[in-house]
């Protein structure tokens, strides 16, 4: 199955990142936007034009303005495919299912790519390299869910098949619940003197980074999925609630923490696979250029993969404190290697 | 001020660490712990010994543990100054005050230090360099504020004065809330599919990193600084609250998310300076040993320094997003040395 002819509608970061991705593969793309600015820049972008018979047209506009595209659309290509991209997909469903267009003509969905936000200026080819892309291809066309299946590889993805339904369950726990949280806990911090902030540790700006999040886009998606994210929310409360009433109980503080332990372990580890226990290795740097580099080189040499890492300062001083996330045997072997080199190499967290 | 004996009583992470380095200095050093194990560890480890006058103690026990310590050492140590280091302060406060010891004789203080938990195999001498240590000097001696100060010195941290009750709500804030919210949240995964967890990103994986701390520790934290943690719960219920009420106003969403963005702007920089805006660039790699390093080899090269990084994974790929937070003008000097050395770097996000 190859693809030719590709309208895509909707020039932000990932309609026009499709365009760019599908221009580089020789397929002929027509870009499409109610704001002739950005429909402007994503054609120079994309330097590609397509006056063919479209196969596959791609819906890449936020959810809202779905509702007034779709119908235009299939009567200009009742012989396309259909997908969109949005990241909540049974209000789309709804939406397609009261328009002209069959839903066995229509396939859902789901890119989980890209975390910058900017419009056609922002678009990357590789932004879907190596990310899973969700399809739910229950009662659609088998033509259609080809096509997209050579779209998604095209691209440098992976498709995975998931109910529309359980898909937004997914997506309201792994990353629209994080997102409301880490919002809520940001919002306490109006209530701090600054000198207190000043005392924040790793741990802090750890747990509130995505509070940064633009709140248009967020606006939209929790409203989307607001059916899948208020159980959630609901049982967060309950278990606040039995929170504040027991702060006096050793036991139950440490029943709450234990319980935190053991649903974070159930997030997979890298490239997928089932959740690993990593061993977190602490070297204090010198907080100045270079100092990353050398020990960057110095895990080259001792060929040990670093899995993961945060940095973490002090507030007034210059050094730095690495925490590397390594396997328990590449630690061993990166410890005792910078050890012998002369690096200040802590002992691992257990 | 020079301290040449000082007594540390518990033999634990923090305790070990100081005794470690204040041998380093040639200060004497006698240490004690209710487990002779960790006791004779510690003694081992510190390779000190003081059988002179005492100038000073330090309770680095287990609050818990510290009313059955407090009389004891007073009367064998009638004209030494003494501290402790534990993380919450009103409560050691109370302790004190119904003890012999005069509390114009015990400074309450803080070092904002060592996430590791382990005792004294894990303890390091460089361990206080750089950090933070709060002291609350309000009506102590002297003599007792200059042999602590000293202490901080010597071990390479810097001495803030902050009354106890503040401290606390200082820690609620920065530490405490985050640590039970980052509990909550990772608590809320049991509800979750396996395949579920596989769709997580980075958010996910940084709002709950903090989940996994110890239970033992954290038990004792939280119910010894409940008063101030409290009303911070409260609020955190009123918010989610009302949230609830609201999730299907795109407005009200938008308010909390631009809430928590401002919230989150109150945490500083690095180096304790006024928050900065970092500008975050996002670099595509291939995901294998020493692909780091080059990295970070180019970025000693183009003589940027690196303030924070984060790595994102894709599940069941082998590529990976690294970003780097850096000065808007260090990051426009990295992308251009980047981009003519091959390197796939994306847009800043703005």
């Amino acid at each position: 199955m190859t693809l030719s002819h590709v309208r895509i509608v909707g020039s932000g970061l990932i309609g026009t990142s499709i365009g760019l991705a599908l221009a580089l593969k020789g397929v002929g793309v027509s870009m499409q936007d109610l704001d002739p600015r950005a429909q402007g820049l994503a054609e120079d972008l994309i330097k590609s034009s397509s006056s063919a018979e479209i196969e596959l047209v791609i819906f890449a506009t936020p959810i809202g303005a779905l509702a007034s595209v779709i119908d235009g659309e299939y009567l200009a290509n009742p012989k396309a495919a259909f997908i969109d991209i949005s990241s909540v997909k049974s209000k789309v469903k709804v939406e397609v299912s009261t328009s002209s267009l069959p839903t066995y003509r229509f396939l859902p969905t789901h890119p989980m790519a890209g975390r910058e936000v900017g419009g056609a200026e922002s678009a990357r080819a590789d932004l879907f390299q190596g990310r899973p892309w969700i399809i739910d291809s229950q009662g659609v066309d088998g033509d259609v869910v080809e096509k997209t299946t050579a779209l998604i590889e095209l691209l440098g993805g992976h498709a995975i098949d998931l109910d529309s339904a359980e898909h937004d369950k997914a997506v309201a726990l792994v990353s629209h619940l994080p997102q409301l949280v880490a919002s809520l806990l940001a919002k306490q911090l109006h209530g701090g003197e600054e000198r207190w902030l000043g005392l924040a540790g790793a741990g802090l700006r750890d747990t509130t980074r995505i509070a940064g999040s633009d709140s248009k886009l967020w606006r939209e998606i929790i409203t989307a999925n607001s059916q899948a994210i208020r159980p959630l929310l609901l049982s967060l409360q309950n278990d606040l609630s039995e929170l504040i009433a027991s702060l006096d109980s050793e036991d139950s503080v440490a029943r709450l923490i234990s319980d935190g332990q053991s649903g974070r372990a159930r997030i997979p580890g890298k490239h997928g696979g089932k959740a690993r226990e990593y061993t977190y290795l602490p070297i204090v740097i010198e907080d100045k250029p270079g100092q990353l580099a050398a020990l960057f080189e110095e895990c080259a040499t001792a060929s040990v993969n670093v899995e993961d890492l945060t940095i973490e300062h002090s507030p007034g001083q210059f050094t730095g404190l690495i925490t590397l996330a390594l396997s328990e045997s590449d630690a061993e072997t990166l410890s005792a290697h910078l050890k012998a080199h002369g690096w200040s190499v802590h002992s691992p967290k257990k």
